[in-house]
């Protein structure tokens, strides 16, 4: 079933409030089974939302109207949906005995503008609204339905998860669920990711898959349709099989909320393993990284910012002669600064990162050359040479997610 | 000018995404002088583009599209604005030098997809994109011009700050100039500034005044509309004399892209003073923020993080019987992190953060209580208690905009 969100304010036009109404019930409706074919902002303008319902009436079977219930003469999105059904508005008595409780309470008199807030549109279904004062409406004609939800999206979630939820469901035509399984990968461009399945996307209808870059990483959505989750979850499993047989290696967990961080502080937390950084590009960033995660504590005593070459030399013990003649940005550097930082703080594993932030170059290296060693207590220390680009926020991030991984692959492969 | 912005994407409208570009795009046209009318958002599908794309022909004169230029088959943005034009696209040798740059520097293969994003449409403004791959266009024809612009924000924002801003300036037909300032504050929230400043806001319409919100500060930005460059500042200059005498005492500095770490480190520059740190509940955040700014090594030479106690005893030579007795969540625990650091590392200065960043309680203190400690060379040490509320990453971004703004404020006192 076809569907459009309309948000009526200026204030949206102004760029002085972010449509997250839009967001959250593109997202509502999604898992409900509409198909959110178009967003539309308009400002208070009787004109202009006029010309927005009819243009939505050619196209949509639900149109979602939010925001201009307010008590203020901008506020005109219920009357101008009334002008436009043709229909009148009439008072809710539910609706206006809570208007007329509240401003009483606050000694304030009740306005034409405050009974204007607990109108309902005349064979419409009143919503109404636990955290507010203005009345919402659902108002179905022939194979058309109309919804109006005030603004402030405290009051238009709840309206929307309580009353509207249960009220769409009669309004769908069938019953079918849509799930989605979200993979993250790390250490493959967004492109190449969609060049290696490029078969599956373009012949799989369903489950679909998209793919989403995101600094450093790139996530696939898969989304099954299906008459149960059961039947949505096989679905899922399958293409979930054929998306890992092709770009499995880069694979490292699941969902919307996890992170590169989040899969290797677990690690180190399943298998009682603590971890000790040195970092001179990053300073502090992979360290201040891990302690995002809750509960970091149990496997992180803390580290070493070692900025300049005598703050490597001396909070890691390592001879300056020696940092002079091998250089900072040196496969050599990057080695004696894990290993130490390890057996400084006797934990199992350190990373240590070193290399040129830019956007001056250093030692004659250019910006974004970075030196990441990892020394673990089992297997030793060796270190990896990376050319990142860009500025210089991109390359220490680059940098981080790098170092990140390196660590949670040395964990399984030791695991 | 009457102006309307197109966001295209599916994750749009999946709500996967937030629309921050309309929001940013919206707030920088009306700067301008643009009248925005409309916000819409429509999936990655050539036909319901090129129906928007139609109906914006008939009510706007600034057309901007944002997204769908990545490299993947759904984007087709550029293809079906440059169909909707009867224009060919054409390769941009510089945007396809740097994609194949980029690519090869991976070690990845260049696909047709990459190629696609260095793409112009021909006859239009080519709109290099200095954080990422895919080249935007500005396209004019008679009367009405078609912007096109990466979804990302990360390259949308700087794209039209430094090079739309001038082009759509060219396009506007007034006679008058729109000059903006924009005053940045640490310590009061935006609803307690706007109240304080309520009688300059309410009664001045030129310049304008507008707060924005941001993580931990709030920036004003004033915005003149004069004959003149010097008459535009003229105005600027008085509403910020109005304005300082109000809320100065918050103010720190001036920019949109400034922020309270790089005026921090011009003051450690300007004055040739360094710093160090010994972060516990931060455990880096403080450091790596320090580094962002370019040329911090002149005043920075590297630090501790000292999460668990034993590291705070170990790297700051620390007694444990001290730490145990004191507990870490106290001022005795922020000063000797603080003074020990600074005297390590023989800095000027040394910030130190100790504290509960949560979820858990600590010590019996609260999620939220953290010492902040304070060591000068010249005026010794001390530390200051703070009481922060909301998420783990909220009281840990909360403590270091609080320390930078103590260093800050230390530096300007004792010079």
């Amino acid at each position: 079933m076809k569907a459009e969100i309309i948000a009526v304010g200026t204030e949206l036009l102004l760029g002085q409030t972010v449509n997250t109404n839009a967001t959250f019930l593109s997202e509502e409706l999604a898992s409900l089974g509409f198909e959110v074919y178009y967003h539309s902002v308009v400002g208070d303008n009787e004109a202009r939302l006029l010309n927005l319902l009819a243009l939505a009436d050619t196209r949509s079977e639900l149109i979602v109207l939010c925001g201009g219930l307010g008590p203020t003469q901008d506020d005109i999105t219920k009357e101008v949906l009334a002008k436009h059904l043709n229909q009148p508005l009439e008072a809710n008595e539910m609706a206006l005995k809570k208007i007329v409780h509240h401003l009483t309470r606050l000694g304030r008199p009740i306005t034409e503008n405050n009974r204007k807030q607990s109108q309902n549109i005349k064979g419409g279904i009143p919503i109404q609204n636990p955290n507010g004062l203005a009345l919402g409406t659902l108002y179905t004609i022939k194979n058309r339905s109309y919804l109006v939800l005030p603004g402030p999206p405290v009051e238009l979630e709840p309206m929307f998860l309580k009353e509207v939820t249960p009220l769409l469901k009669k309004i769908l035509p069938q019953e079918w669920v849509l799930d989605s399984r979200v993979l993250r990968f790390y250490g493959i461009g967004e492109a190449q990711l969609v060049t290696e399945i490029e078969e599956l996307i373009t012949h799989q209808m369903n489950p679909t898959i998209a793919a989403y870059a995101k600094s450093n990483e790139v996530t696939l959505r898969v989304t099954a349709k299906a008459n149960t989750h059961e039947k949505a979850k096989e679905l899922l499993d399958q293409a979930e099989k054929d998306i890992q047989k092709i770009v499995g290696k880069y694979f490292y967990g699941y969902g919307d909320n996890h992170s590169l961080e989040a899969e290797t502080v677990g690690l180190l937390k399943k298998y009682h393993q603590t971890v000790t950084s040195a970092e001179s590009l990053t300073a502090g960033l992979f360290q201040e990284t891990l302690a995002k995660v809750p509960g970091v504590s149990q496997c992180f005593p803390g580290g070493f910012v070692t900025y300049s070459k005598e703050a490597k030399a001396q909070l890691l013990d390592i001879s300056l002669d020696q940092l002079n003649q091998v250089g900072v940005v040196s496969k050599e550097c990057a080695c004696l600064m894990a290993e130490q930082s390890r057996l400084k703080l006797g934990t199992d594993y350190s990373i240590s990162f070193t290399g040129v932030a830019g956007p001056e170059e250093l030692e004659g290296k250019s910006a974004g050359t970075v030196w990441i060693g990892v020394s673990s207590k089992k297997s030793g220390t060796t270190a990896y040479l990376y050319q990142f680009n860009r500025d210089r926020e991109y390359i220490r991030h680059s940098a981080l997610m790098a170092g990140l991984n390196l660590l949670r692959q040395q964990i399984l492969m030791e695991h």
